[in-house]
């Protein structure tokens, strides 16, 4: 059972995230975390923060001598901007408190989050729902990602609309190939002259005041069949990655393979038909699925998008109403992102990390890494006896 | 804590749920369950089976002279269906086993069930994967829904979209007004015309053997602000709602509000500003949110998008290999339906009520019936005190 | 992940239990569960109400031709009295409201509850904490026991006291051959001579119209090491068993092993000594652990005892006040039990099979029978390669 | 839904607890987080670790301004200890590893710990499983004290036995008067004697290279009755209280009012009868339920008894065997304490107040200190109008 708790104010001391239940024993690459906190932070559109951050995990716990132990791991990610904060953001009380924020942002969580919690300053909230805390979560996701890498697991992602500009999605058997122009885009698309277009729309939002959203997918490569369930709703696969994918800030739309685009055409064109192989075994003669038919996983790659709204802060300040004193005056601008969609496709594979780990986990058990690789290793060879190999679609 | 846990197999004695978590004291309104399950079971393009059943739900505890006890309820579903199947479907041991299905139908649970459980008859698996479960979650999400009816949130869902036929969304207010037609129409579409085109569409398919998918929308009305919560990413509204939404059979995508339509457009078009009147006190310019900010109900309606994909069970047989003897074979064909759509937006009304009756307990209790009431009134009223009312989209 | 969901009114239609999360084709042999109901209801010192019932559990889903399915077994127990109290606990409302009970039973849910859940009657609360319900527990409890069995672990219980007469413990490796005498004894006690004395004692308190308890002691032998988790404390074996037990009603104390006991001798004669032997491997000089060190199996017997206080329904009636009109009054009668001890020891063992098998899917995966069969042997084998046989306690 | 998550070793850089889920706007007295993690550290027959370390919370996250927000608490406890062991505890690889730890001591997590995690090292499994880990469980342990505490619930503790040495647990009315006694005693015991009588039997231990158990009582004054359910066994108080307690190192045995004692008496003598009065509306006759009916608390003084096991690390050392070489030789020593009763007994408190806080907020909510003070209030005066008050027992 793969328990996570992340916690951290974006102005306070650090990030914080408490991963419970991964096997002992496992090499925990440092290194590789940090990597992925570094392409978070990445992104053509991004805001001044990340020149203040250099956000790195700092394992408190469950990490000895490169290994994970049998207790929790922790990683702190510090926020170094809380230097130039503390006074405002500081745990013990303060002889005066500083000037509330009063005018909540369209869009975030300031005006339902001060109703809910009965506050006086949108800095109590605001605080919590900024999507730094997606650093905890992408720590906490690498973890993950490490371990079901080490069961033939790749997770990949890539971005696939930044506004009005739409790249075409590469097919999953190119994303080994595509991983390093996916990283050196200074958006995460592939596609470079898409890429091109996608800073243009970028730079022009910025000129503008104005902000944008976009379109992320993440892909997840040698998934066994199996993992999920199709006997309970909230153990499906795809309701758990749907929880995830929705879980990130500002996403606000998940599809699974074809997704709303599979809802408009016949059955006949939409479901992926069986074939078999000498050399592989069942094959399947498409992948509209994205992965998961019933709940499981079917052994094609993992398919997930996530549509992210445009970012709600805009220096072009939206109307907005003082909450206490009820005056109209615009909202609360406050340090932000253009565009930060190349940042949730980073999110996004970490996100996929936790469900897949967790369900891997479920499958394989946690005591021990070594006994995880074995689970997974007789499962793979049973399945190779019942004639699924699933290796088509892996790239040569 | 609301919990829920569901049974049943599609040809078993019968489904069942049990509903652990409600407040004691509550008005049960059994023909109210009833009436939901008789809409799951109608719509334009559904097979015979809804011919031999007639879904009632049989309370076996929690429920006493006409209110909800304590302790859990148990709904039963019974399947008239039963009789014809139980030599096949039986819990004792048989002498004979029945022959097995061994062609995993695309689209379906079939192929992956069989490798999960390492199963040697597909039956197996497609009784438990089988939509037909959704009529136990129907069975649970009226009571939840009758639940938070007494707290002024009311759910309504209508079909928007069946195949390539899609119809302009109602507005939300226009929805207690519209609630009759969605019932009347053969397709739960409030647009006659489109309607129409609807069932059209599905009889084509039906000519055609073909089956066919569509997009419906769920949107609840009078949930106050400060449901969910932007403090862990499983508890958020919208991860909780997409979860609920995904979970159910054949569904492939899930949006709030705008969607991927909102992740096109700039920020300032896509946030919902804020005004304020004498009358209302705050109010929004719109709602591309879908009622949810920062992982909460802000106060307005919220709505929620399912894409359903087509049925993946076709009359004219899709291409299959047999699991055992690896010869390539059309797929099992199992009596089903054309099209489902308009009951997914039932059920999907049923999953929404299990979310936000889930999160309203969170908020205001459950020991009792007259405590849960008292506690939602005394937060209506606090949020007047704020000047947040909501009362503008509710209907004239 | 093994989740249990049980409800039904003593009086009412049926008692009811949802079992989630068993493997697939596991053998389920409805004779074994209906059996250990059958412990359930025995015993000297039980009231009227075990003449009127014949428990049987009735599988509504999840076993197939005699093997369970990958969805969740769903077991009915009937209540047959329900014929007879029909009028008064129908789901549906009724004309006029049968007389409510007014007086609360010192000892029992009857005070707190009503204040709790709003009640006007006390009987909407003592029917689901009636006692009843572990008939429910039982039917689930007894699937587990049946899963765990197959991979070795098997579970004993019997009473080691009734009021103030108490017998000695049985050695764990005596238990095997004592099975027979302790389903034979009157009150499940395997020493014939302190069963004698128990039952006398059980007699004089039906003459007085008292009630008695007493401690009863659940034993699984088998148990690889390594069940539970010290890492955190909801996960520790021991947590775990201390809440299923105290979770039976009437149940006040628990204890690992030694308990109490153990807490007023030094370490040094506590503390079970490591020692080594050719044909056994590691062995231990003693059993004050109970089987259960840092909140996990060490591979010697798991031992664990209940203590039972007296049945709080008397019929020598203790002092009451009328809940509504606050008159001193004796306290509600209602058919009951002078002692369950016996019946608590049943649901003990049901309980400890729980826990067991929750654990035990934890580390072996739950997908199907086969896979759990496999991994538990590969844990065994890996286990034996370390110098852990664990044989020394099995029964000769 | 509250939820806790600790992690951290015994020497790594820090303990870590993320306290998920309490009402924002919650006045966060760090002073008293930390005399509670002072008091864990005393008690006579602690080791020298207690000299190194001044355990100490510090807030990264979820307290602003002396309030807590309403995002997640994150406190850390920094090892002072970590100095001395960075080279062998650091997350980082080092050249070499250190010596391993071979010889399992009987009584610890050691053994069982690594076969399941199939560890080469013993220190890889002790570092967590160690007593160490109750300073995070203290740290969130004293902030839910102050939850339930601004509801009137105050949670005492007391020593009643150490070794052979018993004292009688003085009523529940004395334990405000008491408690500077208790935190004044070197054992947290309020008998004066006895204390002496404790303190002796700790030095003759000491020197004799053994150690001491004993028994701790928990003692939760002023709690409305109706917190806990008795609708599913994993909701009941006591089992919850139960699963905590034992869930603390070393305890192997819980009880709830009388516990074992009750359990030999009859019914007519352990059952607390009902009386009224005209002050104080409904009284009971005695607290042998120790304040749980029906697995809800009853409104009387919340009894929980610990019984703890000797300290398993002996300087007469126990015999053990090396795991890997499996040579007969003496248990591994590590710095250690003599008797740690006092310690546990401060650690039962923090473990009743982090249950009696999760069932107070699943009645009361926790979206803001506001409407949970507001809720409990309300509920006092619903209380006190159907005649409950439970004033008799509060000091005068």
């Amino acid at each position: 059972m793969l328990r996570i708790l992340t916690s951290g104010e974006s102005h306070g001391p650090a990030l914080c995230a408490i991963i419970d239940g991964l096997p002992a024993g496992m090499p925990v690459d440092l290194n590789g975390i940090n990597h992925l906190l570094a392409l978070r932070q990445r992104g053509h559109g991004r805001g001044k923060r990340q020149q203040i951050e250099h956000d790195a995990a700092e394992p408190i716990s469950g990490v000895r001598l490169g290994q994970s132990l049998p207790g929790p791991v922790t990683l702190l990610v510090r926020n170094r901007d809380y230097a130039a904060w503390q006074g405002r953001m500081q745990p013990e009380p303060a002889a005066e408190r500083p000037t509330p924020i009063t005018s909540p942002r369209p869009g975030h969580a300031d005006f339902a989050g001060v109703l809910k919690h009965d506050l006086s300053d949108i800095r109590d909230i605001l605080e919590r729902s900024s999507a730094r805390n997606t650093a905890s979560l992408v720590a906490a996701g690498a973890l993950c990602l490490q371990l079901i890498s080490a069961i033939g697991i790749r997770v990949h992602s890539y971005v696939r609309a930044i506004g009005p500009v739409e790249a075409d999605p590469p097919d999953a058997s190119e994303l080994a190939r595509l991983a390093p122009a996916i990283e050196e885009s200074p958006v995460r698309c592939p596609d470079t002259e898409r890429s091109r277009a996608m800073v243009g729309a970028i730079d022009r939002a910025t000129e503008e005041g104005d902000t944008l959203g976009g379109i992320f997918d993440v892909v997840a490569i040698g998934c066994p069949p199996g993992l999920g369930s199709c006997t309970q709703w909230d153990r499906r696969l795809d309701s758990r990655l749907a929880a995830a994918i929705m879980g990130i800030q500002a996403v606000k739309g998940v599809e699974i393979g074809a997704g709303f685009r599979g809802a408009g055409r016949p059955g006949s064109e939409v479901h992926d038909e069986f074939e078999i192989s000498d050399e592989h075994g069942f094959l399947r003669t498409g992948n509209n699925a994205g992965g998961i038919e019933g709940g499981m996983s079917n052994g094609e790659p993992i398919l997930v998008s996530g549509a992210m709204k445009p970012i709600p802060t805009l220096r072009k300040r939206l109307a907005s109403v003082n909450l206490f004193s009820r005056e109209v005056v615009p909202a609360h601008y406050e340090r932000s992102d253009v565009c930060a969609v190349p940042a949730a496709s980073v999110v996004g594979m970490a996100m996929v990390g936790i469900v897949l780990a967790d369900a891997a986990i479920e499958r394989f058990g946690a005591d021990s890494y070594g006994a995880f690789l074995r689970s997974a290793a007789a499962w793979r060879e049973a399945l190779a006896e019942r004639g699924y190999t699933g290796a088509r679609w892996l790239p040569a």
